[in-house]
């Protein structure tokens, strides 16, 4: 670990993290500040194995406090439940009872039977369609949320066009069958001072910032001309300034019918130079136009 | 089928499909690339036929589980299910008792008499539930997904403005009674080479590329000077670089409260030369503006 | 009725009906094109009565469906029924047992007791718990459509600004005690040609096009200059060329997290000259804005 | 109370209230105009705890209301009540079996004994359904409502830049772990009129009005140059003329996958001069940026 050395400006730059994971996740955390509780967007953004757990371990333990009133009614009030056979039975009865109301099933064969367990039975009952229309609309908006899935070039290259300039060229398509329209993208670069930390940003322009719709593949193109941030650099500027390519993908779902967005970033060493980039569909005997995803890193040397 | 004869270039393009169906859907395909799995947006976009029979399907497996389940837990744990039958009654009166149980019907002549069938029961009525919670979120994305139904013009036409201007134009309608506001259009040209089955793709400006509402029927304009990508091509180039007309259509719908989307093209054998459209709309004894869809194709030779 | 003197030019065109009702709807009717089917659409927008009506015919007659389906069986197969009391009180009970078992309320006093009338239950149960998660979603669709309750002054006048300049002005102003951000404007000319009925659409430029909120009152000012569709024309020329203001507005509401629209629309006989408006709000002793709606209308003569 | 002597514009104009609190709501009042009624925003808007009372409440008296009318039909037509204790008991007995009925739960041990309260069950059941279903579209509704939790500096600053420009400056922060990408900015100033208490509105202009992405924080800066509404105002200024600076910030929130807002706004008292602010973030030991949020107010002199 290099922790046991810090505040060597020079060596400490190139310990600086991608501001932007290729799952398009920040490298960022947040201290201070008042607190937050946002149950909806922890609830949406955790993995579907930790929402059923969570929501398996509330119905549980929902259920259980409920079991719990009803043996503090005492379970005579609940007619059906054989008679008693030490707390665990009595427990697992009155639980039983408690999930049977919860989830609205109600068999009968256990009913409220006073006035007791008749009003705490209602009160259960409203609790468990609630929490059932709460899970509801959290399933709902877990599943809609919508999420591009665009595969981006594993690299960048420097490249040069037919007429001799040179460029930054990437790749994009997507993974999925489905349809991405009115696509823009918007290149940032970020740079960080060797000696200070201090980061800075610069827009990088594309020779396209849009295109209509995504059916193939997208090249996206930023010329290193006087007025781009990497004019003149080589690739070690790119090491010492810690350069990150920085694309922002936008475009509208048709299944989602909403935007969708995409991020990337390609940092020093994921730019490799005077390469070129090689078609990736082909056309099938029938005039159908094929994507070839595994191509899409396809890049050949630049002839002389 | 051509595909004996693969590979002669001047042939083989004009077998170059069209990029985009009549009915907005793009005629492409992926290989490779990482897996993707993409449940939503499958259960979205299947038919209404498939969804219900995929649902059917899952319900029927999943009571048929449990009922299996509770055979093997001994049906003497339902009280209620007569003696035993033979393995097909058994197995019909379990998947009752399960189904009653999985939608919270629980009659309850049928009932858990067992700690077993107590915790196999609960957990099949919470199963259930989300279940339903997933089917209901389910439902209302697919009902409610916003679908343009825009009526094009089923041909394109090479027209002529009052000034003499060679223009290309369609015309658009709203099939439905419902409003769509901030219309806006994009039109790209697609071409393809011959000889190396390369696409490319150019932008067709519009006289005006948007309306601010489309009660009647709108006609759109491509005028053909220079600067258009088609100046100057005739009937014959349209078929030898297998022109496509895209056009792409946004607007606002007033139901849906969304942004919707239409797609369509016009390829060379969908282009009339030398015609013009002929108004769409009448107005009635009362003032009131009549929209005739069926007069959208409604064309008229060009005069001298 | 004139309907029984058309095609007198001049006359007719005086019966133009308006292109945008002060609800925001329009007159216009389609009439031909493919048959279209839009169940959602009439769900979401139809009134509220009638929507309960649509949901209780459909509850009804399934039920009433499924209440034959089990008279079909033989009532024998659901013990608990009362011995057979002629058919009407047959129905009834096989009408609440399909009631109970489609609403999975399942008391279990009736039960099915046949694998006939278990399979009949299961079905219902499952098409009873689709039906009501399609209810669901369009209760939740009809109760968040978003919807604008923006109040127009119900004149447009012909003022003069400081500069003399003559201009065409209205007012609005949110009835909602809800916040309208990003508001912008629109508005379109119509005329209809006196002798063709041809409609002919121009876009009037408004001083100011957006306001970032709109707290108070909104007064939108369009300059009647050299430029302006309605430059010299005067109050006479407005009725032979069946003049309408249509105004479109689009904000973002916070309420419902989305865009909202507002249209309206003056005539002739909704325009008045010569006037300016007052202002609409005041400071009360506490420094705290109130907006009159009731003053949005209020206008003074000009001064000489 | 200083409402004992209004009237003194000078001193009145100092009692002006701010457009916008700290909350992002307005200081607006509305009176008079048609009766407006909004169920659902009313429902979406109001706290958490007022909408438990409510639903809790609604709840509560549609069964007492069905419970009345099962008394009035008598209670021998639910069999399974026990024999008449008087109203009280046989209230609440009515009213734990129409909770049963409303929430489908239907154990069975009561049940309509009669066509009456099979008819009157069945309303029930249909109603409570949709009674739930409104309120699962509610509570999904409320939660996923998005809403940005942007921290703004609690001070605004008159500053200087390098070049010596003086320059307003105020530094935002987003308290949440989410993402907020494509964030736009936009400030109005606001002035009363001392002596006729009239508001007007200019656009402040920002160096920079937008940005990607906000992973850390983001100073916005606003030139006091010619053209500045605020140009040559001294702090004296500020507070005669009751300068008030308005945010509007909008952006893409990842988890609502929806545009959030926020508003805030900062009066003369609010403003402090000639500081600059301090980088609010560091570098950890393994490259990692932590923004600080308590430090987001933190400023310095400027040196001379």
């Amino acid at each position: 670990m290099a922790s046991l050395d810090p505040g060597i400006g020079e060596k400490f730059s190139q310990r600086t993290q991608r501001a932007i994971n290729h799952d398009g996740s920040f490298n960022v955390r947040r201290r201070g500040g008042p607190p937050t509780n946002d149950p909806y967007q922890r609830l949406i953004l955790m993995p579907w194995s930790r929402f059923f757990l969570e929501v398996g371990l509330l119905f549980g333990v929902l259920n259980a406090v409920f079991a719990l009133a009803y043996m503090a009614l005492g379970l005579e009030d609940l007619p059906g439940v054989a008679a008693p056979h030490g707390w665990v039975q009595d427990f697992l009865s009155a639980l039983f009872f408690s999930i049977q109301t919860f989830t609205s099933v109600g068999y009968g064969h256990v009913y409220p039977g006073s006035n007791g367990a008749g009003a705490l039975s209602s009160l259960e009952a409203l609790v468990g369609v609630l929490t059932f229309a709460l899970a509801t609309g959290l399933l709902y908006g877990r599943f809609s949320r919508p999420t591009a899935r665009i595969l981006f070039s594993s690299v960048a290259i420097v490249s040069r066009r037919a007429d001799g300039t040179p460029c930054l060229q990437f790749r994009v398509a997507n993974r999925r069958a489905n349809i991405l329209i009115e696509l823009t993208a918007q290149v940032i670069v970020k740079f960080t001072d060797p000696a200070t930390q201090n980061f800075s940003y610069a827009i990088a322009a594309l020779e396209r910032e849009a295109v209509s719709f995504l059916p193939l593949t997208w090249t996206l193109v930023h010329d290193l001309v006087p007025g781009s941030p990497l004019h003149g650099l080589g690739p070690d500027d790119y090491v010492a300034r810690a350069v990150e390519i920085i694309v922002m993908l936008k475009g509208y779902d048709d299944t989602f019918a909403q935007d969708v967005y995409a991020r990337n970033s390609y940092i020093a060493s994921e730019i490799t130079w005077h390469r070129r980039f090689r078609r990736a569909y082909d056309v099938d005997e029938n005039g159908l136009a094929i994507v070839d995803l595994d191509a899409l890193d396809a890049t050949e040397e630049l002839e002389q």
